[in-house]
């Protein structure tokens, strides 16, 4: 997607030996990127949360690795290294699948080849990523063009946290449907639910007013009440972890507009790439590891000042015992459909839709 | 309610021509109070929200009509007053209703009796504002007592907003369920949601440190997830405006929580005195006027600086679209019960609870 007309890509090799990615912690502040050229410095990337969006963990981790095996590629480093980077974030169950694909296409491969093969697979998990959500939008978009067909009006989708092109590689997930919709003509207004703590509606802010699509920014509670008033035709997010049974594990909120949306007919659907199923999950509210972040997130709040410099303010002192769980499950019971690169499901159709591929698999 | 020690009110008599009340735009950073002596000057009070909460704001109002008719008492000047003031805010219908009562009082006397009249009345209107709080503490705190004799633990309450001493004279309507189940002994937990754009979380934790009750600050996206965990016994909050069959009307967000304790069969009540309730509406949903509040609510946030000086710092600029409705309407269908100072009612038995003084009236 482009940034003052310039096309970016949300992480990008640098040469041979680095990737570069856009620091999201400091999105929608300041638009600057960063080199990595570690292992390590990729760790801390989505530790620290200078690339996050589920796709995009899955993709970031894929190259980690692959930097490390250009170090060392030995069994010992890919072991460490896949803990490393497995260790980082969770629940966005991305980060597991691209690493274990990576370890899977090299642990049969002779030390001295695994780090162009890595390389070379890191890269294929990118541009697999972007097919994927470009598919994805392509369904997604149908969906904003029929209610579009229905009504006659701009069509008001509501989307929570950002599923946009900066948490994927390219397009996004839920926006890929908004971006192309729009491109396609389809008047689109979108309602950006604030997404406390870390205000990833920000982001989603930020993408939107960069591709020209009208929206306005709401707080996490209005969303509700929108809904009572008949103003959200339909609602998108992303996933960070979809169960065969399709629950959707997403970005904290999101069961809270889920049930607002089922308790007044507004279809609800969660876009969702095929590497966030997690087809091992037999229990999705009781078997995601949801993950507790720092209370500083929700103590301290980013900004800009009076001057327009980044600047931070203290809603309360550290005396403050704070909860900050970053993620819940929405039952699948709650969801009309699922978008996924092959089409929209009902969460019931969800295994079926990819079963040739995982029995081919 | 006790600062550092000292008993407190959030509005008082200031002398006879002049009231003090707690400037809450400045809590919970600063704890500073500031005198009104003009009917003026309370409309500003009311509109800027240095008063909050239906139950104070329907104080502050009475008071506003008294220091108007020390002004002027003239049949003019009480209508232009009861025009002011009722025009400050729109959703809580304790405005309309203590002017409505103030001037059922002062309408019929001669000129020259309505200023002390009107003095007399305002601080009747408060002392059973203090009276009625009490007694819905003491309902509210019986049902906290039982939750807490049916599970043998510590009773872990949600509230949203700030329905706390500081939006009404004195004790708070949920909040006093809270501190009276505190003081007798009841070992209490309470979430504190954040409650964006305006954060009354804060001075709901402001409140809760001050008395010493635990409590644990969330965003407002987290409610639906400690439901889920099994983590909420039961939810009370304030209300600003409830009809005949027992719809809430209450700060936006409301209607999500509610949703959400219904969805995981945890008990959900509104703690209400009778002056919240408007028993002429017929559908709360279409009827209340919803307050829509200024953007920068929404794009500018308050907290403390580095050196913990009061500090403001925006989300968004003016060129961002922002939507702020302040409240919203959960249908009565969601309550376990409504708590008011004459017991605990089901929703469809709240005008049964009344009927007798309100076929007295």
């Amino acid at each position: 997607m482009k940034v003052d007309g310039v096309a970016w890509r949300s992480i990008a090799e640098d040469g041979p030996r680095a990737v570069r990615i856009v620091d999201q912690t400091r999105l929608p502040f300041a638009f600057a990127t960063r080199r990595l050229d570690g292992c390590d410095e990729v760790a801390h990337a989505i530790r620290s949360m200078q690339v996050r969006g589920a796709p995009l963990i899955g993709v970031a981790a894929a190259y980690g690795l692959a930097l490390a095996m250009q170090r060392d590629s030995g069994d010992a480093a890919l072991a460490d290294a896949h803990a490393l980077l497995l260790a980082t974030r969770p629940t966005a169950v991305n980060l597991r699948w691209a690493l274990a694909r990576m370890r899977a296409a090299l642990q049969p491969l002779p030390a001295a080849g695994r780090a162009a093969a890595a390389w070379l697979e890191a890269g294929r998990i990118a541009e697999e990523d972007v097919a994927i959500n470009r598919a994805i939008g392509r369904h997604g978009a149908g969906l904003i063009a029929e209610a579009h067909a229905r009504s006659g009006r701009p069509v008001r989708v509501l989307t929570h946290c950002n599923a946009g092109w900066i948490a994927t590689v390219d397009f996004g997930t839920a926006l890929s449907a908004v971006y192309q919709a729009h491109d396609a003509g389809i008047p689109v207004q979108v309602w950006v639910d604030e997404t406390r703590p870390r205000n990833q509606g920000l982001l989603t802010a930020w993408e939107l007013a960069a591709h020209g699509v009208p929206h306005t920014l709401i707080t996490d509670n209005a969303g509700g009440h929108l809904m009572q008033r008949g103003e959200v035709d339909l609602v998108i997010v992303g996933a960070d972890r979809v169960s065969r049974a399709g629950d959707v594990c997403n970005k904290i909120g999101t069961y809270l507009k889920a049930l607002a949306a089922h308790d007044n007919g507004v279809p609800f659907y969660a876009a969702v790439p095929s590497p966030t199923i997690d087809w091992e999950l037999a229990d999705a509210l009781r078997e995601i590891p949801i993950e507790e972040r720092a209370a500083d997130e929700v103590r301290l709040i980013s900004g800009r000042d009076d001057g327009g410099r980044p600047a931070q303010v203290a809603l309360v002192d550290a005396s403050t015992a704070v909860a900050n769980p970053a993620f819940d499950v929405t039952p699948a019971r709650l969801l009309t459909g699922i978008v996924t690169e092959r089409g929209v499901a009902r969460p019931s159709d969800l295994a079926a839709l990819f079963a040739p591929a995982r029995a081919a698999a």
